[in-house]
């Protein structure tokens, strides 16, 4: 079984839950009269999120361009970690509505949602990558090394940031953001081979 | 007519369907302070249906990988099977609903679309390898008949499940579950030569 | 510019549309314990509005067979026709509403949209076809007027059963689920050349 | 890396976009016994940001038949382009709220919102297109140079629209209506070569 329709099949589903964090952005400024000052942590939920799924999406492609195959054990964890990718709009919501005062721990349920993403993302490249698996005959193995280099610490991250949600909503937010904007350079790097 | 848009287009529908099951999370807890307790039930029917649903989408790629040519009779089927599929985001919200008490028959009406979808599957596929109706020249025997096996007994094993939610919902969502793990296995052996 | 693209993205409006339709049965059926009785018209307006968007999608395959380029022109009716398409959920909502009583001249609204969509569909295809504008080379003059053929009829039957609503929206939705059994069958014909 | 699997994913943003600002015609109106008098602000708003989304997509066409390989940066300023867009059924909502008087400054959010996409968009072009950076060997000199010629003033006149608002809602949305066609035209023009 070759990529193609794996990879049809997840950008589906990235452009779709990057596009339904909008509605989360809706619901959540009913107060629009009360201005930016309310609204603001829904925004910036908003922007975090849509760049971490962009991100993934881009990176994604470098992946797949070195992977020449796919098994169903492959296939079943993608399926897991894009029922994860497809989960964050709420995580998204609930974030922002804690940000704002109307949920609890708001932060924990954010971080763990995207350290379980970075978990079966990391999951998928390793067990991909393990002993060159389903890997191309010709993968570069700079660009191999690189992706491995750089999936390695983000669950820790991700784990760090939840952590962090214990002391405030606003530090954690903050952290995601950093991780988010590490990755738009560190994916420059291990994707100058790409 | 050959195959690939219409995977195309069924794609999408599976893509959009799994990923629209996250706004019935949403919205069934806006007691979001009450804490896991109150809202692991549309947790767990949203992990249900998107496994479900993407070993539906797996698997109908191994179907496609072995039929050559569609006809208006086929095309028609398989729109009133995605019609149940784009069903199943609001049947995962009734269920979560009802295992909270907050509607009544969730289970019933969760079963029904799921059978409901089974037939259409199956009817999608003995149609098309009936005599070898739609196959290809080249289609593979052993995974022919692995499908046609595999196929077989969903139908009656989601009728069995949404009988048992005449008992509890409880037991119907584990066994939902169940099927849909079984499936993961299943669909690895008759996948075998895909 | 060739007709690829354009395809890709009307397929994924039609598939976006059709499955955006499950929205309105979550929220027509807040009453869900008042049970089938209350809730029957948003099944039966989701499935007659899913059929129509599939028919029209399988059609609009045959229809971009015979079809060799774009233009300009081309592709802004083909934009105000997915326009109409992506508004019919809304349309199904307020036919749903409409025969619970929950809202006024629903039939009058859907019918409204669905004559819309089905006058836009034929002025792309008779932009397309006049004179053989846009076809193939070797298009099959059979399969060409066979779906000019098809696509007469139909905003004249679309805007019959819109009038008909003013006498009831029972008798209209009867008829539109009519219109869409009418092209399961008319379009098995034109399409026999695809 | 090259552009397909970029213009599929941005493909898959617009019409997930487009789609969605059906749902706030259906949010905006629960009034629809009012009658056509209260909800036509939400029809124009649909209107003009269905056309806008339709128009950049037709155009993101014309641009990429230009291009012939991405980058790294130009791939992240995609990534912003598409969060701006994504957004944008959030923004109509707001703006025929605003127009309806339930909500304020309807007109600057939704100006600014569209100020900012046609700022990315041309961002995008002039990126890719300066000293032909990442333009194709045998690029069109003259749709190279109408396309600059039509980004050009878009930001500019989004930009007054939005200043218009401070006037009125109703004048900035004829503006914005106004630009919508202005586009259909003018990319006539420049995709004259496409």
């Amino acid at each position: 079984m070759d990529t193609s329709r794996l990879e049809t099949f997840s950008d589906g589903i990235f452009a779709f839950a990057a596009t339904l964090l909008v509605l989360n952005v809706h619901e959540s400024t009913g107060s629009i009269s009360h201005g930016l000052v309310h609204a603001w942590p829904s925004y910036a939920a908003y922007a975090i999120s849509f760049l971490t799924i962009g991100i993934i999406w881009a990176n994604h492609h470098t992946v797949f361009s070195q992977i020449a195959r796919v098994n169903r054990t492959f296939l079943m964890i993608n399926v897991v970690f894009l029922m994860v990718v497809a989960f964050s709009p709420f995580s998204t919501h609930i974030l922002a509505q804690s940000m704002r005062g109307g949920a609890e721990a708001g932060g924990v349920e954010y971080g763990i949602t995207f350290t379980a993403m970075s978990i079966c993302y990391a999951a998928l490249w390793f067990y991909a990558s393990r002993h060159g698996r389903l890997l191309r005959e010709d993968a570069d193995p700079r660009t191999v090394s690189g992706i491995s280099r750089s999936f390695a610490p983000g669950s820790a991250m991700y784990a760090l940031a939840t952590l962090s949600s214990l002391i405030s909503d606003y530090v954690a937010t903050a952290l995601f953001a950093a991780i988010a904007i590490f990755y738009v350079f560190e994916s420059s790097i291990f994707g100058r081979g790409g």
